[in-house]
């Protein structure tokens, strides 16, 4: 007689759980990517809901699941986190069999070759995020997400700056916007995570430039003495709060991606680590373009 | 001349944000409770929305308000962090008046006096949370949260267990309940939030205890030998799954505040970093109360 | 009879460990400093070592010392973290008498009032650090410690986007000093760690004002649009490198602590968090203040 | 006329700095071993000394070395990240043409193939760790690490249990040794750093067997039921203190490694995550192999 299986057991008085499984799985993925294969490293976060009546889920089938849709995947080159993340979602509902909710989260280091303004050729290093979720009977989302850290240069400080300097010297006033006055700059960290639907490709790497020219300046591992100067210069003709940082994200999503649906979901976050300050600056919007666009039309 | 307000200047082509704010502020907070004071450490963050006309959130407003509405919370004797987030929360509408909704987030250590089965005294460290969000002439809503850690130890592996070793010697089928098998178990950390209506009381230390009661035991920083073993005693008396552990919490808050109207939102997460696994085991609820008794009732 | 005390049990063939204890203990702890009560919150850790006779070190003492030893601060009305951290060090050789070396570290949030250049008053978060170590019939050794964040703005870049900047107008020749041009600036993290002998105060507040006089500028939490400007002003008026950060505490530690004999140990470490790159700029050095004398005298 | 080299700048009344460099550098780095390509996720960090008459160090030098070294690498086929340190900390001494001391820091998740009890393949994750020094004309220092995530049940608890259970049913002693008692058991992080010698090769790969044989258990991604309670048996017939975990790695290390010279570093720590307690206890040895060896012919 083996034991009984304990999570299997039914319960009475129990409550529905919204989300059980387990969290903090590392796992080397490959994706296989415009003829060439990205070797990842993924922390892997998954779950399923659970009715009132069950006492515990099959925490290991997790693993088992996330393991083999890996193994698959390179089997079968997959292109993506998010086809991955998607893989493994529907698969968690097909081994749970008590479940109508399954939701998976993925995030890893990722590296593309930049270029700075002195034709130096550098690698940047991202993140890449995917997150899928899946009701029984009911379709699946999938959302692709980059990290990216840049710079923001202060617009406020800037023309407060330029006002105090030009009572000091009344050659100020005559230098002309290619000469941008001082502001307080920071390392920046901003989020961009959007549903991709059924049958649409949307290429990480896309939206990873997206964000790099929605900030003041992009930045880079390595800068000689003019591209370091060069950068400080763009990014100060280009100041940016982090509120403008998440609306030019909005903007150059909607112009990019006119063909998507209304219903697709978009998130875009940006934290400037303030040099002035100890605390961040945030800004945030969490939409689907559908509303986004009503926002246009005003 | 001074110079522009540059966050105030009117844009076109802007987009709504659903929020605009500070992180990562760090402030002494005096709470008065119980006829005496407790001095936590508070860490912040702040948010307003920002309307799609509007170019920035004035975000040096954040930082008076909180340091303003502190210095008044020390004179009035504010009696817990969500009393005060709500005061922050309120004041952020007052003083951004093109915002319609506001969020403030708080967390701190906070220590509570225990005493181990042997008779000894303990200080404990907890965490203190609190969440308060306002639309504008829509009210306030307020939440008070506590971030308890502990121990669990698993039902699972201690029936398989007690299998095996029935195999091996036929007197631990005699051993009685009294005397469980071995089992894994893990330190725990389990986050309640429960909203607290107008007029309401809810107190932190009360939840602390609940969360501690649903655990398979409490931890403590000092143990001699014998409360030492008492501990492992009544943790494998008391096996318990993530999943045991939040639903246990939940009967609880109905149980103890049979009083509070259905529209109360409460939030359970239960995470146990597991002893044989490199990854954790999380169970999560997020509802209302209402919807709980529903379950309840099924 | 009860259980033998395993820790105590002698071994063969054991090996001598250098450091055995606890991590992670957090206590409430004040510090009655300049006729106010300073309520921190203490993260601690202490070990002492262990012969290689001796199979385990007696853990639960760890913490029985730690709290009475807090206990004991309040009721004496203890100066400093390095007042209690050596405190708790003597008292660990006390009473692990197996051991011949005890080492305490603790790290505690703290925070101290500041003005802005417009007269603002605004308070600031900063981290108190001790560490002592004892060597039984050997004395004992205090560090007190400060870690302060604040801002850093390359003189590196500044010149040569002056170079850049000469070109493209006449004018940038004839604006003169106090009108810098753009660099990059950033958060700065430095830490200074200074050995505290017999019979001898020093005040981490002076350490805090040592460090903060180091950098390009202090940050506050509270700008208004002029006191942003003149921090702005400040910090490139006043580049600096994270070597030059470091370089100017050992300069202001020598004239403001001549008397200190030439066997004080001192540690500066100062790394800014690029705004330009992805990685931080780091700076160190840890020497004596006999050593430091020499380097200045050549 | 271009710009002054500002950090080659000489100055007066410096000080010398005993590391400055850049931490936090990110970049893909393939390892060639056993036949087979590892794609591993760097985290850097580099440095060199810095006289005191110069007034800077040039920090893009770095990235650029480690750019250029890790390109080499993957032509050249590089072993182990040690290789690759210690590639990279010649070269810092090569182009900091001032510095006199030279030191690479590196570290990579990492992935084995591990069998359960019941034959089951698992992935496991582990950390990489690689450390180098150089002086100038006076050698190459490199080190290896790992860091192993696993299981520790506490031995001196289960005997207090035991105690305390054969009171309450004489069928306890009669058990044997092969039904322990229960007792705590927890998350364990135990890091093995050893310096590698010209012409010898050490194994990461061995030095992860040497720590997981060293703990009550090593952990695993997937544990099917029988799996589970195997290695919760496994785990409480082999009770470890931190304490043993160190000495019982020292002792292997001396056993596998007899050959290595007794100027040979080796450091191992140790660090469990109480789960009856909310902090961590802490086991460490910093010494060399010849300090071993006496240790152990006492």
């Amino acid at each position: 007689m083996r034991p009984l299986d304990v999570q299997n057991r039914k319960i009475e008085n129990g409550f529905r759980l919204t989300r059980v499984g387990i969290t903090g799985v590392k796992k080397p993925v490959v994706v296989h990517r415009n003829g060439r294969d990205n070797h990842l490293t993924a922390l892997i976060d998954v779950f399923v809901d659970l009715p009132s009546t069950q006492k515990g889920s099959h925490m290991s089938r997790n693993v088992e699941i996330i393991t083999e849709m890996i193994d698959r995947s390179v089997r079968q080159k997959v292109k993506s986190l998010e086809e991955l993340a998607g893989g493994i979602c529907k698969e968690l509902l097909e081994r749970h069999e008590y479940a109508s909710y399954a939701e998976v989260r993925m995030e890893a280091d990722y590296f593309l070759e930049r270029t700075t303004a002195g034709g130096r050729t550098t690698l940047e290093s991202f993140k890449l995020r995917a997150r899928a979720t899946a009701k029984r009977n009911n379709g699946l989302m999938k959302l692709v997400g980059v990290k990216v850290q840049g710079m923001t240069a202060c617009p406020c400080a800037m023309e407060t700056v330029h006002h105090i300097f030009s009572k000091i010297s009344s050659k100020v006033g005559e230098l002309g916007p290619d000469i941008p006055m001082i502001s307080h700059n920071q390392r920046n960290v901003t989020t961009l995570m959007v549903e991709v639907p059924e049958h649409v490709e949307i290429e990480a790497d896309d939206l990873i430039g997206i964000v790099e020219g929605s900030l003041s300046s992009p930045t880079y591992g390595i800068l000689k003495r003019e591209d370091e100067a060069q950068v400080v210069i763009d990014a100060h003709r280009n100041p940016k709060f982090v509120e403008d940082v998440v609306r030019d994200i909005l903007g150059k999503m909607l112009e990019g991606y006119a063909e998507l649906p209304d219903s697709v979901h978009i998130t875009v976050r940006s934290e400037s680590e303030e040099s002035i300050h100890k605390h961040n600056a945030f800004a945030e919007r969490v939409t689907t373009l559908g509303e986004l666009r009503a926002d246009d039309d005003e």
